[in-house]
Formats: C-alpha cells, structure tokens, sequence
C-alpha cells in the first residue's frame, strides 16, 4: 500500500502532518508519500529519526490555500500539493490521498481529476461521527458536499455509507437512518419523504427516520442527510461539546472546594475532552469518486493524521471503491422503479 | 391581564400543569383561565391553597392527544381544552394561551382559528435557545413549523424575532444572524443565499450567516433558519446535553476518588443540569397569528408552566401582535424592490 499525504494542507502544516507520517511510519509497514515543498518537508523531517525508504517526498511548489476559490484553484494551481496529491491516485502511483487541506478544492479535486464513479450522480462527504453507543461512531453522510439534493442522492449516500461501514468498520449489515424531523415516515421535506421510500424499497438496512436527539446516542451506523443538515449536525455537535467543556471547567474552578473536586476528576474530564476530540477520529472520505481520497478536520494534529491514516489503509485495501461501482445497477433499479 | 392554560395538554397534564398554575398565582395578581375537564382540574386544585377569585376553569370535555392529526383534530374537537382556550383569545376573554399538547394543532389552531396576521405568508414557532453569552437566550425562529421555506419567509421570521426580541426581553436593537454552512454571503442553498440579500436591505440589524458552532455561544439575539434546520439544533443541543451529562455522570461515579470529586461537585452539576433544563426558558410563541399563543415543551412541569406564563405577560401586554402587524408594509417594500 503506497499512502500519499498532502503536506501542505490545514492549519498546522507542514509540522504537524510530517510529524504524523513519521509517528504513524512506526506502525506500519506501508510506504508514505508526503506531497509538498521539498525543503520545508525536509526541514520537518530531518526533527525525527525515521526509515527513509518507507517515506518519500514527491515535490510540490505550489500550495492552495483555505480562502482560495475551490474549482478555480483546482484548474490553475496545477503544481499543488493537493493536485499533485489527487494525481498520484488517479495514475495508480498511491493508493490513497489524505489532505487536510480547502475542503471544497478536495471536493472539486475528485471530481475533475479522478471523476464520479459512473451512475453516482453527486459524491458526498462521509464524517466519522462520534457516538455514546456501542460500536463508538455513526457515518454521516453527507456532511457538507451537497446543499441542495435529489431523493436519489440521499439514496445513493445511505448505499456509499453502507459499504464504507461494511468495508472499514467491518458491521455486518450497517442499519441506515434518515435525517429527520419526526419518526412518522410522512415526517419532513419533499425531498426526504421521496428519499424515505426509495430507501424503503432498497436492500439496505433501513431502520427509518432518525430525530436530531436520538443521533449522539448512536442509534444506527450510516446517518443520511443533505450537506446542509450534515454540516449544521457536525458543527452544532462540535460547538456545544466544546462550549459546555468550557462551561464546566470554568464552574468548577469557580470556588475552593470545586477546585478539589475538580481536581479529583481531572482525568476523567480528560477522557470526555477526547471523546470530541476530531484528532480521534479518521477522517472524512470523500465517497463516489474513482479514488480513495480522505478529508482531514482542517486543525488535524500529528495524532489526526496518524489516525487517518489507520482507518485510511482499510479502505483503499478493501477495494471500497469498486464495490460502490458495483452497486450502481441496484441503485439504478430502485429508482427507476419507483 | 387573563392568561388562559390548557390544562390538559402535555406529558404531565393536568397535574403539572395545574401546579404550575397556583405556583405562579402567588407571583402575580392577574387572573388565571384553567382550560380542561372540570373535575379533574378541579381534583388537582383541591391539593393547594389559592385565591379562588384569581385561578378560575372553563369547562371542555375533549382533549387533543399528541397523535391526533393536527387538522383534523383542531376542526372535530370543538370542545377540546386547546381549541376553546385558543377561542378565548379570539374572543378576547384571554390575552394569552399557553398550552404544552400537540405543537401541530396548536399551530392549526392558531392558523384557523386565531387567522395569520394580514401580509404575513408563514407563522413561525420561535424557541428560546439557551446560550453562553451575555443575554443567556437567541430567539430561534422558525423551530419546526414551515420544513420548506421560501426567502420572504425568512426575512418575516427575522422580522418577527427582531419584535419579541425587542419587546419581551428589551434588547434595543437586536442583532439578527441567518443559519448557514459558512459566513461568507454566497454560502448555503438557493433560498438562504437569496433570503441574505432581503436581510441585507431590510431595516434589521442583520449581521450576517452564522455557522452551527457558533451558536451555543450566543452570538446574536434572533437565529434564522426553516423549521427543518430549527428542529435539527433545537433536538440535536438536547440529545447532546443530555448525553453528555449523563456520560459525565456515569464516568464520576466510575471508581471512590472520582465520586468523591463528583459529591463535592454536586451543586455545579445540578447548575449545568439546569442551563439545559426546557423548564427553565419560557416557551415558544406561535409568531404571526393573530393573538398571543405560546408552545410549551411537551413534558412541561409546573416550573416550566411558572415560568412561561411569567415570559408569556410582556409578550401579551406589549402588543407584539400589533406591531408585527405594523411591520408588513416594510417588509413588504423589501421584498418588492428585490
């Protein structure tokens, strides 16, 4: 397996992503392209000891930054790590890109370089959510690609979401529920009812309509909704957890014997700040392209990136791409007979 | 003043309900209406003491259960306790309702019997949404009422919020912010990227899309979004908070050193509890009906039916009604010169 990491992309790049591919180099045994200016890598690199042979650099000028227009910088910034990352994919020279980089570039970067998996009319972005039930997360798609969609496109993520859960995360048969405002399947948009009974006559999982209050509790593996709804469902989640973190710390230093108390319970607060903690987690594939391709959180850590890595290895091993390929004539069916 | 209170709707009617109702009658000198069965209000009245002049009951036989379909139930059940207390306010008998039963019948209700006010296209059900700043509240509207919204729908939910905002929490100017995926104005669907421009030119104190993770922090006074989107946050800050809560609870009591920080902990913990506790915030009023109606939480308890009837007078004697009503010739200029 040959791992191709943007090394320019987000927030604490390139320091934390080389960090992370060396720290992550020590686990596995799979080669390592970091993708990015050959010197300042290098200067990263050279801050550890590490097996040469395991990380290569593949040398890219140019960087696309967060406020840079996505399609327009995916067409002109030819010589960026991003698009030089996706281009290694796409030439069968990595089997995986992994970027913390513009969201909507990455997004675009799929769809122009390696293409839409045919009869995928829009690819989506999976985010690993964090969950207080058994298995530990939900697959949320999609979270942020497609403001606005067909009933068809909820279908085709519940079916990408499925097999990512079935491929990765190894669950037998991954249930399936629907973004929604009630469990009544009469509940919600145009849009969601249509998606409610093309998931009804599909061969997923579908355990029905899912309420906002019940998805912490992680009541089903794969959580369909449209890009809208997913970003408001990650960010809500990521502002009120870190809100109410910094809630309770602040009351509970707030008096002498608090502070004891608090003090007692340090490591267990630790152990709650983790549960929110992005860097945790494995990233967010992007599902319908012709190629593996994984979004980090744009603030990833090295431990981010060791994580994404990880989770990123079973997905491009287990051919994830090819089955959504193979689905496409199911999906198809399900449509055209409804 | 007359406030009339469904006595029957609700998951704790009409015991809570009936509580609540003395509880507040010591804290107030107007007159309070009980709407329900007559002997069981009554049976529930015979448990306190109260001023017999102040607390009074009409008399309805029939009640609207949760899953009565709306319409229907509000045009069949003439004699249900939510029809004939919405009937109250029409007929002037009541200057406020406040009922915790079936939020769509309350809606129908509001709509078919009290009647939208003239120019306004879509009613709204506006929650107040417990946050970290400094006013402790945002209005968010609509929370669930209008799942598809059109952009003049939106510029009237802000319009109205801007109102209740002003009148019944006395916030000079408040600040409106419209719920999107990102800040920048060309962010989101068709219908918020246009409902951003009407805000724009509206006389409010627009200040911009607000992102999911920032509204926990309340950064403005009035949150924009369809009743789609308003039921995703409403739900999703509840099954949050109170997961959350209970996983702390559960890693506290883990092993004899955490429970010892936990006891020393325990009033800090009940404050937090309370910060998300519904009971504590005063209900949601219908806005845009003609006459004061205001949701409360289905599993209301006296302390919720206290306190939204002490929310619900400035909200009825300020004539926010009126001045809603006053305000759709501007909103109307807006939308016509768009």
């Amino acid at each position: 397996m040959r791992i191709a990491v943007d090394g320019m992309g987000g927030d604490n790049a390139p320091r934390e992503i080389v960090k992370g591919c060396v720290e992550v180099s020590k686990l596995i045994s799979d080669e390592i392209i970091i993708v990015g200016d050959k010197t300042q890598i290098q200067n990263e690199l050279r801050k550890y000891r590490y097996n040469k042979k395991q990380i290569k650099i593949v040398h890219a000028p140019e960087v696309i930054k967060n406020e840079d227009a996505p399609v327009r910088a995916v067409r002109t910034k030819v010589e960026s790590s991003l698009v030089k990352g996706i281009n290694l994919v796409k030439d069968k020279e990595a089997d995986l890109l992994i970027s913390a980089g513009n969201t909507g570039a990455i997004m675009a970067g799929g769809l122009f370089i390696l293409g839409r998996i045919q009869g995928i009319d829009r690819p989506a972005i999976a985010a690993t959510y964090p969950v207080m039930g058994r298995r530990g997360v939900s697959l949320l798609v999609d979270a942020g690609a497609n403001v606005e969609c067909k009933p068809n496109n909820l279908l085709e993520f519940a079916t990408m979401g499925s097999i990512y859960m079935q491929k990765v995360l190894d669950i037998e048969r991954p249930t399936v529920g629907l973004v929604n405002i009630g469990t009544e399947e009469n509940k919600g948009t145009t849009v969601v009812r249509a998606a409610y009974e093309l998931l009804e006559k599909s061969s997923l999982n579908f355990i029905g309509n899912i309420e906002a209050r019940e998805i912490p509790k992680g009541v089903c593996d794969v959580l369909v909704c449209d890009g809208f709804v997913g970003n408001i469902i990650l960010k809500m989640t990521e502002g009120l957890a870190w809100n109410l973190l910094k809630l309770i710390k602040s009351e509970f230093l707030s008096d002498a014997l608090s502070k004891l108390g608090a003090l007692l319970l340090s490591g267990k607060l630790k152990e709650l700040r983790d549960l929110f903690d992005y860097s945790e987690y494995g990233g967010a594939p992007i599902l319908g392209v012709k190629g593996a391709l994984v979004k980090m959180h744009g603030s990833s850590n090295a431990n981010a990136v060791k994580n994404t890595i990880l989770k990123g290895i079973p997905y491009a091993e287990n051919n994830v791409v090819q089955m959504i390929q193979d689905s496409v004539l199911e999906l198809e069916e399900v449509i055209i007979s409804d």
